[in-house]
């Protein structure tokens, strides 16, 4: 396993995303405790305005961003309503990188996408800023651990490996007969509707760019049309296409879709074709 | 041109200004990138909170923040509603740095400050990120061409130089007379009222500490007074002064100078002395 | 005193804190004179969201966050309303770090902690960017002058070494009897309320887990439980604890407890033993 071998990087690139907002200092914090341990760490913020508590969004949006760092980057992710009970803190080792953060799935669609080669417990107080607080793990924990194993320490110190931490919390869209069952996992700051859908269920439908899909929200039923891209929408449309982050996206050009469609987070759509 | 015998910098600068905002991951992802291509950049965020597709914000806040980037700064911006459609990614090279984004005139009222020096399109496929994805050209053209060029690469290979490309968005403002007509570029957080009047302007008007002048906007007429800095100010009177980025603008002191004018981006306001 | 002797650090940390916000440019202007002086600095912000010419609240926030950064650590810390007037410039030496800002009192509840070893006002040219502008000195004098610093100059050329610098805004907590008077410093984005009582006054009221406390706010009355953690309270109950910057919150498990109690900054609360 590549964890037995790392070596230390001369770049080590740490990725920080958690529901602390920005007004607070707490991710300075986190900031610091790494610079303090890895001085040469680059860090970048995934974001910090996931919704409180809401860990869906933040595997979402985790989930979203990993594929396009490099690989061996290490991801600290805090969505963490269960700080200072009995969940566990834990690393996850991929092909592509380095999960640090709270056992409660939040890691999982990501790590899941690249390839789980290991799961650790973090119990070694080592890996630890001291003393450990009980309310902010994110900065005594998390991004502590994270700057141990930029510094090229190896996973299997952190603890024991363990099988029966927490799964995805997302359930996959399904496709029977020519429409598909999906879920809004997120509405982007422009209003476009992400979905569950990815770019194979995409083919499975014969989307291609110009046909017509009928969508189905609650009572409501709206046409869209497949699209390359937003420039192929007349202003007002409304139209299915592959995002930049491979899952299917529901969009209206220069305005929002989610408005338009009436739907958040979590609602059920049916897509199918006419 | 200086393109043309640019070496690596060993300590590459490359800024970023969006639309985007902070929730979702777009900002992170061009970042990684970046890393992925050029590990020693670094990256700082001009702004992620232009408001949706308002290339005249974005435009305006670029050139404010431009003349206190180092020399050789590769500035990357995107307010870009065309994506994905017909319209060009460009390349502008000025006396002070590197201009990297979409062809709708962002890039221009900060380049042209500095002087152009050239202006190339982007058609290399070697500088872009591959797949490039219809709708992210941010992170699949512009930040990946941006890492290339801090990498040392010249700014010919992009692709062919060009001289039809879309102009600053800008008037400058008009002075008759004793009055001057300009134009509400921008209100700030702290509701200063920012004008295209130049610090030229300013003293073609013989505006000096002290003098008073009519502002007037819609059919209000309010007093003014010039000021050196809001400390000159009584709390409520408004002031007239060369701000931090030789733009006049008006000002209250400890309060909301737009609110008080009833002004808002690109309102007429016109100047006269008594 | 360190300063006389401090050599160049290879990764100098400077940390910002303003009242600026992130949607204009002006956080970009000081890291990219930062960078410009100084180009190894590692830049972390702090915050940008302080609520505008409040310095209590700039005061507070750099007071927690500072504690985690590395000993070495240069602070910029910008909420100024008397920006352009005759207040002073003035950088602050503890055993910790060094303060640069505005001499109205918001680096002294940080530089107090740490203990001040001498404070300077900043009177020499050679460490401002010229022309220094009237109402911009976070750029022109606090981030250029923490460039040189980091640069290895030393702090008493910065000027001379006064002792009538503003003192901290804040007032410690009383104990008297059974119960503490104290104030509501700061509500955090998870609507924590922390308060001006520290870990002592905590050991003080013998507030051990589990031990029942009345706070009284206003004419209301509320029951609470000493805890550790958010984990030990039940949905909707109310917990005192010691929170992660050593200072003693008010919280409620998953909920926004300042709005439970009516609190805000300033507030002031009785908590005392049944």
């Amino acid at each position: 396993m590549r964890s037995q071998s790392r070596r230390t990087n001369r770049n080590p690139i740490i990725s920080l995303l958690t529901d602390f907002g920005l007004i607070d200092p707490f991710v300075a914090e986190m900031k610091a405790v790494i610079l303090s341990i890895c001085p040469q760490a680059k860090i970048i913020d995934v974001s910090h305005e996931i919704e409180k508590f809401d860990i869906r969004m933040g595997a979402f949006t985790l989930a979203e961003a990993a594929p396009c760092f490099p690989t061996g980057t290490i991801h600290v992710a805090v969505v963490d309503p269960g700080v200072g009970s009995s969940r566990r803190a834990i690393v996850v080792e991929t092909r592509g990188g380095t999960y640090v953060g709270p056992d409660n799935g939040l890691l999982m669609p990501a790590a899941e996408r690249e390839g789980i080669a290991g799961v650790f417990e973090i119990t070694n107080r080592s890996f630890m800023r001291e003393p450990v607080s009980s309310t902010f793990h994110g900065r005594d924990i998390f991004a502590s651990t994270a700057a141990h194993l930029a510094n090229g320490r190896r996973l299997a110190e952190c603890g024991p490996m363990i099988q029966d931490y927490m799964k995805s919390p997302f359930q996959p869209a399904k496709i029977h007969g020519g429409h598909a069952d999906c879920e809004v996992m997120h509405i982007d700051s422009f209003g476009n509707v992400i979905t569950n859908l990815t770019r194979t269920h995409f083919s499975q439908l014969n989307l291609r760019k110009g046909v017509n899909v009928s969508i189905h929200v609650g009572r409501k039923t709206l046409r869209g049309t497949a699209i390359e891209t937003y420039a192929d929408l007349r202003r007002g449309q409304v139209g299915l296409m592959i995002g930049s982050h491979d899952f299917v996206e529901l969009a209206c050009r220069e305005s929002n879709a989610a408005r338009r469609l009436g739907v958040r987070r979590g609602s059920v759509v049916r897509v199918s074709g006419f």
